[in-house]
């Protein structure tokens, strides 16, 4: 554990408790997701075997995990102290008995439903709320520690897809599953410790924004959108943050069809990173974006929300969506990824992460917006 | 999407029906884990965005899903309808109005709490169910469909635990992270299409049952428990089914005192695999394994249940534990795993996956269980 990891967590469980102070929230229990390597540097497993950790605001916290993964456990006894359990134990009720008679709980929004249906029957009565009520707002506005991190994951995928712009990654030939699998294998050799997810979408596969890389053969002349991202932890033991990012290339030169729909894609991109900064409303960015692409036809076929926050998680807040007023501040971290989409025909989307800024955001990604050709 | 694969799900919707109606359950609600893919044969993604299949006892199956995935399900009018949402509905809000008046509802058991509790303020009065209150006994028996699916994965396992027996993933000199992403790559190159873990604890760390590959270089006369698993399906589109195995080796002649203690859990291994038979008890069989453990001296070095089940999920019904009545019946497929742990000095593990047999139970796992010295 790396002492500027402790610290931050130290100050993290400073704010955490603040602010349960001035919600009323009496107990936190945090299981699987994000909050709970934010504040103890240690991740639960998604088993059924529980890991809780239980914050009452009165006391210190106790983390309730599996004794076989209690080894695991970096321990922090300024954060907080173990209590394992053995198989034979239900540690649902270790959990109720820690919480005794507190009434408003609010639980990890990833915890599994089961166990929080085995809390509510054994503390019935109670108020029950998200954690993210709590630690959402705390952990969207990153302190230094995380944008170092989330600067060195952007700096990794931007070598894969500069590798990627540079045609240094056969596409044409290839299918989409065999690209997507190359495109993994370069993110951990840039120093990823987990891939999370590599879409490949060519040719009118490219006009299906989530589309599962399969055994679609790349051909030439060819739009390919490329969505990538993975993990990368600054050292050992710390938690990992996040990368993703998108890049569109052609195989060959593209259409001028392509290419102006390309165009406003990428003014209406670099739009909304320019105007990511404080004091702009999250709905106000994605308009910057969309109205743009709206204005140019496009409007229908951008179906999807400008961009999410990224940090621990992949996505988490702030969404950058219309009808969010939630106002940027500086250290807030988030994706801009506008896409067009023209089913059965093609599609692109660029996408960057950005911190927003007083006054200039700050983009971590630097690969070039440029439509490069490859293979041509 | 397969003949024999809807076929499967058709006959899962109908006793799935069957036991809501006797258990008076008026809805399932379905989002992540295994219930969904087994029933629907989609799998929704683990996302802020709400995936969940409304099944109502009296009438037909809805997927309320994200606009941007709908493109990904393969859609089955017999089984259920598509509700897409787009980025500025309320998902919870399409839920909780199919839902409608209905008042026993069953959730998925890894559903996100933050579901969960959306969907309990704009439900309030219900009672709430896990969906394994319904699913868990039907999916814990295997259909040919999934011993047939299980068997490909534990061949596939099968043939990388085989490589690492006869001396062919080198140790001495490598860290044990790095034969883990061996293994990993190994799993990939067999067939899984996903690596869904690669345990390698060498020295003391094989005393730690979920330890962690680190960067502990191995060395000569080490013991090295190796436990490793992924997710293969038999056709592109169908749902994959899990392995898992674990195999212990050593990196040089054992001392007589481990070799004892191998010699131990071979036959208790064995003794677990040979009693899985219908009729008996989930505790009965951790019982043949552990008595004779313990008999040997190392009772209190088994940490862990004898077992787990296994299918779409790595980790699911029957658990072979102390305490659980459950009697086995043909089909119930579950890992036998015990494993003998000395802190600070070595361990072991063997585990094979079986399928309950009458009378005899059906090992999946071909593997060698003598210890193999490798690098001798």
């Amino acid at each position: 554990m790396s002492q500027a990891g402790h610290r931050a967590r130290l100050s993290r469980m400073a704010r955490v408790r603040d602010r349960m102070a001035s919600l009323g929230v009496e107990a936190m229990l945090l299981s699987l997701g994000a909050d709970l390597p934010w504040l103890s540097g240690y991740e639960a497993m998604p088993l059924e075997r529980l890991t809780m950790l239980v914050l009452p605001a009165d006391q210190e916290a106790v983390l309730v995990v599996p004794r076989l993964e209690a080894p695991r456990v970096v321990e922090d006894p300024e954060l907080f102290t173990l209590r394992p359990w053995s198989e034979t134990e239900d540690p649902v009720a270790i959990v109720a008995g820690l919480v005794g008679s507190r009434t408003s709980l609010a639980v990890s929004d990833r915890a599994w439903a089961t166990f929080l249906l085995g809390l509510q029957d054994l503390l019935p009565g109670r108020s029950w709320h998200r954690s993210s009520l709590v630690t959402g707002p705390l952990r969207a506005v990153k302190d230094d520690l995380e944008i170092e991190a989330l600067r060195a994951a952007a700096q990794a995928v931007d070598r894969v897809a500069a590798q990627l712009q540079a045609g240094q990654i056969p596409l044409v030939g290839r299918t989409e599953a065999e690209v997507s699998a190359d495109l993994g294998e370069r993110l951990r050799a840039e120093g990823h410790q987990r891939v999370d997810f590599a879409i490949v979408g060519s040719g009118p596969n490219s006009a299906s924004p989530h589309h599962e890389p399969g055994t679609r053969q790349i051909g030439p002349g060819e739009v390919v959108v490329c969505d990538f991202g993975g993990t990368l932890a600054l050292e050992e033991g710390e938690p990992g943050y996040c990368s993703d990012i998108t890049r569109t290339v052609v195989t060959g030169q593209p259409s001028s069809r392509f290419a102006e729909l390309y165009g406003v894609l990428q003014e209406a991109q670099e739009r909304a990173v320019a105007g990511a900064t404080a004091g702009r409303s999250c709905a106000e960015v994605d308009a910057l974006a969309r109205d743009l692409i709206a204005a140019a036809g496009y409007g229908e076929a951008f179906i999807h929300r400008t961009g999410h926050g990224i940090g621990l998680e992949g996505h988490e807040e702030p969404y950058l969506v219309a009808g969010n007023a939630t106002l940027l501040v500086t250290g807030h971290a988030f994706s801009v990824e506008p896409g067009i989409y023209l089913a059965g025909e093609h599609g692109a989307r660029i996408e960057d992460i950005v911190v927003a800024g007083d006054p200039d955001p700050l983009p971590l990604n630097r690969a070039s917006h440029g439509l490069a050709v490859v293979e041509a």
